[in-house]
């Protein structure tokens, strides 16, 4: 018996495999992790395209505390474990892989589109892709900026770097449970728009020149896969006033871009933009970028 | 009407996502990409799985030269662009994407999983990845190592290598030719095995320590994504020697490996391996990395 993890793709029910398909209708338990991603579609249509009525959501404090009830039933029968988008991209269930596979349980993955790999429809290259990092939410007393020497070392490297923006789900409702309820705050999923600004803002926090918000050639990307997927490629003062509509978002800062790729996303670039062009015609200031190297 | 460009994953035909299947089933043309990355399975099957007899194969001399051939169709009817992996992986299309544009042919892509994210199954981490590399056949005359200082870039800023090895598919055999005869060579995929020696004999060239062939962790991955797939972690003298049966083979060259990192891949840790394990526990020896930092 076999734990399969299965991923979802990025848009809607039918963007499973065919393979991922038939492993679901002959599962004896299905779960749908419900937490670090979300499709465009909810349980009740998957269940329906399915045909069948017992998925499971497993939210994070499911998966985190209490994985043995996914895996566990492997020993007896088949188990789907869903995710959206791949299972081992931008987020990595390693932990309930090692922990299954240490009580005897075999795993095995079903590969899907992820965000990671989609994010080059927008004409940029995924070679020239460096490490990819999180932003998380800013509040009034903590805005944690350690991506940052990660976008600097990127980019001068010449690589882009994908931003995945952070994702609230389930989060308790702190004031609420001070009254003794427990309440969770609606969901929360972070816009291009506050990634901007959060990224304008971590660069004035850190001064190091990693990029420069006014000339910096920088794409937002939403709904990535879907049919109505927006991408719109400028600088972060410009993409922090641009509408993109529902979530999920993300966002690339680029690092050197090449003439094909530059010929690729030209379609995706605001009129007008105050991209930086440097002198071979790349939209890269390596100059800028090294004047300040402490990274 | 509109060109779809659709990722056949990895595996065989039934790694097609529902949606692509239906637009297959659906299209007026079909076309096969077959010069980049395989299936494995043949042509005859996906065409006995999609209910179809009509599958072109597209090699690159078709593909580079005759696009028109692909998109101008997709004026009259819909077409549908077959490639292994993803549309944007691996291979970026975007040559064919911008002419059809350009020729006013609405292009849409259809996901799905690739081996840059399938690497991700060995337990490392995709979001530590950095730059992908390419490494091409040497031969006694021609030694190309423009690789060689993205792997030392990559694995300084702490990040690991995924490299792509290799493909000679229809091949043009210039003894034959010099004899008027128009011959292709046999197709080769260059193995873990080849593209271990060719990395120690691209250190002994360039001689940066960008990595050490007796004890830097490298991960030798063959199959991505089919059952059969295999994964074996050890040094390059190591991977050298082991045996990773049929094509497709990639190589893993780490970075800096944390601990939750190293847990999912223990499992495939050569026994008695050299790697080095550094001062912190992680497998990963800044100290040689920066002993000659010179790039």
């Amino acid at each position: 018996m076999v734990l399969y993890i299965i991923g979802l793709g990025l848009h809607d029910e039918k963007d499973v495999t065919v393979r991922g398909l038939e492993l679901i209708k002959s599962s004896s338990n299905v779960f749908l992790e419900a937490y670090t991603s979300i499709l465009s579609v909810g349980k009740e249509r998957l269940e329906s395209f399915y045909g069948r009525n017992d998925i499971v959501i497993a939210d994070r404090d499911f998966v985190e505390c209490h994985a043995e009830e996914i895996y566990v039933p492997a020993k007896d029968g088949d188990v789907s474990f869903l995710v959206v988008g791949d299972p081992v991209c931008a987020t990595t269930h390693s932990d309930i892989m090692i922990r299954a596979r240490e009580a005897g349980v075999k795993v095995e993955l079903v590969h899907n589109a992820s965000a990671m790999g989609a994010a080059g429809c927008c004409g940029l290259q995924l070679y020239n892709f460096g490490q990819t990092i999180s932003i998380p939410y800013f509040d009034d007393n903590w805005k944690p900026t350690s991506f940052y020497p990660k976008i600097k070392y990127n980019r001068l490297g010449g690589m882009h770097t994908l931003c995945l923006l952070d994702i609230k789900v389930k989060e308790p409702d702190f004031e609420a449970m001070k009254r003794g309820k427990i309440v969770y705050l609606p969901p929360r999923f972070m816009s291009v728009n506050v990634a901007a600004e959060q990224l304008i803002e971590s660069e004035e926090i850190r001064k190091g020149k990693a990029y420069n918000p006014q000339s910096t050639l920088c794409v937002g990307l939403a709904r990535l896969g879907q049919p109505d997927q927006c991408i719109i490629a400028g600088t972060l003062e410009e993409l922090k006033e641009q509408d993109f509509g529902a979530p999920l978002h993300c966002v690339i800062i680029c690092g050197e871009v090449h003439d094909m790729e530059l010929e690729a996303l030209r379609p995706y670039l605001i009129e007008g933009s105050k991209c930086v062009v440097d002198a071979e015609g790349s939209l890269f200031d390596r100059e800028a970028l090294e004047q300040n190297d402490d990274k």
